[in-house]
């Protein structure tokens, strides 16, 4: 293990971290919350005296990155940036509780969205800024914000034969789903260009929003939100606080988000008719689709007219498989099938490559086309076709780790549900509350559901909680791999 | 598809399903329950003329099996030995409802226990005891069953070059877990042996009961449910209604019942050192005393002193885990973490080539190695170790079904859950009901508790738990393969 690097990159980014607190910083100072505004430069300071600190002495030569330092840094970036994130919700005492403050900004910076919150709106705007823009900058992966803001960084780094730099190790450990295409951002330039496609979505959202008359604060931070398949709102009443047409407009946008970048990369270089062929992205529609169609026809009684129904089981669906977590209703009240078909969208979630959390759509097909390929077998041994997406083979490693890592995934979940069962919850709650948290979803059912909070919940629970959404957000294995003695050996 | 093949062996196991019934006909003539004698005569008459009727006409010629006739001959057996097995409940209207009855018969034959009777002591002996020993044959399966009571089909059989007949298609078809070891019964010699050893435990617990001060029905019946990993009682109370002497008797036999018969097999031929140090065999006693050890220490506060909370703990780990699903006490009032260790339990069931049901310990073992191996692969790509058990390297092609086995089961018990919520029953009484009958435990929780049953459930739910329980039997692909198309095409 080279610390050096370790202490290097993790400088950097804690000072990326407090150049994202900025803005919260200044809506503070010019809403006059000096509370707010004291929180964020004490914690300002502090990131960027221990981030200079500990990358400023390290020498060029010394920056050098294998994959055992990229998962390194991944995980005790992610962990350290949730702690000094938390920092100004407690120091502020507007989350008086440091756990608390821990879960809301692991809670956001992974992009789940559940809360502890039992009153949004008595927070200062900074903080509802600061807690909307975690979402936003964990949508994408902190790292891969930090070298598109730290160009210098990148090039610094020797290029391997591979094709890329020491930070594709930093960047691998960091970007979801098994098969990353050909847009893993190996270079500087592919990073810009999916942070041009990030942006544009997000402020063209916010255009659409500020035309249905959304007031800007709440276009702002919900467009934030969204971007990030995030979820938080700024609003005790959630996403129902707004007119129809802005919830329709957030569902669309919710839906595109959850979209793999990849499809928009080749739009935008004019593959249009490959992007549109796209198995991952038919998939996920279909999904949506037909969740949307029953879960319509399930909740019809629920509300005035089928229109109405449409509208928020659409909406519902949308939010769910990209694992946002916004809500117009209390699907709580939902019947039974409702909720069976939400908990396995949960699972399910968004396209890989999005900024969306679940298992993702591609492992689902995986799987699927997996077990149907087995009982084929079974019945003819010698023609054995291989599993194909989007006209290419997949290869029986890929299929393999995509198995092992749902294994492992459920062994968590399963370890999760037990120390969750001692806390005073239900089980539909304890076993939702997991599910929205591995899956950085958001709400579960009954008291942590759409219109529920977290806050019920006991320290234990909410650390077990906060590491799962760690988990669900980097897909398990950086944060698992710190702990093993192996990692920290001086040769490997 | 060799369709006079299939009516042959079809036609005989229906044949020996009639010869099954005739110890319950004898009860029900001896102690004069004329309904239930005539139920079990008019039964035994149908099964005997359709079986004679469709086996007799095959010549020895057309009596040559593939794996894809042993499939359908497996899945076709099972379901029609369901329904003629649950005719003398109805006809008796000891169960008036016919898919009440089929689900009942299930039940037995794929030895889950699960119970649609709200009065189990209302049941005349004949059927109770005709209940008891669907346990019996299904625990071992039913063909292996008739391997052992008809040699001669057996021998009529040409041998192929794998040293098994082809018989042996029809065995694996039915035999449980991905690795069988040297004891899937290639010939009758083996066949026999395993019957030797069933019928041994069976007899020995009997003794064990009766020195006990049982009843001779009920310490015959409750072994026979017990070898069979069933679950069904003789009494309202259940296991409860005895001395603790005989519980801690059934709670041993219950545990010796779910060890792999390959270490039974390898004592009596001398290897006692190689059968003590079988993986699997002290996995399995790891796993029951841990988690009797944290259930014991979470229920303390139930019971009157520590003793009896490990007693009844035990009873209930021993229970759960091989999927027998016997009760001395009501743990549906245990705590939640209890619950949740309880329904792991279940999924994780016996051991291969036990009657035990679940995904069985070897798979659980395949999943945790391979997920410890992908952590250690990730660290050092180049000393990839393949997984061991016994010392001997598990084939790749092994972890890769066994990975595709638990996606498929994933994905059917998530379809049977939205089936089952559209009933009125809480989700922790939709989710337990399907692992229960899924792994062939029997009690789940809340009103299908240990001391409740599944009478409340609509039809169509208890046939969705029926499909389960014979797709948990038959561990998935023969049930499945029966839909598919290819399956029935002539050549292949």
């Amino acid at each position: 293990m080279n610390t050096s690097a370790l202490l290097f990159y993790i400088g950097r980014i804690l000072i990326v971290e407090a150049l994202a607190m900025l803005p919260s910083m200044a809506i503070s100072l010019l809403t006059g919350e000096v509370t707010s505004w004291r929180a964020f430069v004490i914690t300002i300071a502090t990131l960027a005296v221990i981030g200079l600190a500990i990358s400023l002495p390290v020498s060029k030569k010394s920056r050098e990155l294998h994959s055992r330092e990229g998962i390194a840094i991944v995980a005790i970036s992610w962990i350290l940036l949730s702690v000094f994130g938390a920092m100004p919700f407690f120091l502020s005492k507007e989350i008086p509780s440091f756990v608390s403050a821990f879960f809301e900004c692991v809670s956001g910076l992974t992009t789940t969205g559940a809360t502890i919150l039992t009153d949004v709106e008595s927070l200062s705007r900074g903080m509802l800024f600061w807690r909307s823009f975690t979402h936003w900058i964990g949508g994408m992966g902190v790292l891969v914000f930090t070298l598109a803001i730290m160009p210098e960084a990148y090039k610094s780094t020797r290029t391997t034969h591979t094709g890329g730099g020491d930070l594709l190790h930093l960047v691998q450990a960091e970007t979801p789903g098994p098969i990353v295409g050909k847009l893993v951002p190996k270079t500087a330039h592919t990073a810009a260009i999916l942070y041009i496609i990030y942006v544009s979505l997000t402020l063209l959202q916010v255009i659409f929003l500020l035309l249905g008359g959304m007031p800007a604060f709440d276009a702002v931070t919900v467009s934030l939100g969204t971007a990030g398949t995030g979820g938080f709102a700024v609003r005790n009443a959630g996403i129902a606080a707004y007119s129809t047409y802005c919830q329709v407009v957030i569902a669309i946008f919710m839906a595109l988000f959850g979209v793999n970048f990849n499809v928009y990369f080749l739009m935008l270089t004019g593959n249009i008719r490959r992007a549109l062929k796209s198995e991952e992205m038919r998939t996920y529609f279909g999904i949506m689709l037909a969740a949307t169609a029953v879960i319509s026809i399930n909740v019809i009684s629920y509300f005035k007219n089928i229109w109405q129904a449409i509208h928020h089981s659409f909406f519902t669906v949308s939010s769910i498989i990209t694992t946002t977590g916004f809500a117009t209703v209390d699907f709580n009240t939902w019947p039974q099938l409702s909720h069976y078909i939400l908990l396995i969208l949960m699972v399910i979630g968004g396209s890989s490559g999005s900024t969306a959390g679940g298992i993702k759509v591609i492992r689902s097909m995986i799987v699927a086309k997996g077990a149907m390929q087995s009982f084929r077998s079974m019945l003819h041994n010698r023609r054995v076709k291989v599993i194909t997406i989007d006209g290419k083979a997949i290869d029986e490693g890929v299929v393999s780790k995509v198995n092992v890592y749902l294994n492992i995934y459920v062994v968590i979940s399963a370890i999760s549900l037990l120390i969750l069962s001692l806390d005073a919850i239900s089980f539909k709650e304890s076993f939702s509350s997991v599910i929205a948290c591995i899956n950085n979803v958001g709400p579960g059912f009954g008291r942590m559901g759409a219109v529920g909070n977290y806050s019920t919940l006991s320290n234990i629970s909410k650390l077990t909680l906060s590491v799962d959404m760690l988990l669900g957000r980097l897909e398990i294995y950086p944060i698992i791999m710190l702990f093993m003695p192996s990692m920290w050996r001086k040769t490997g």
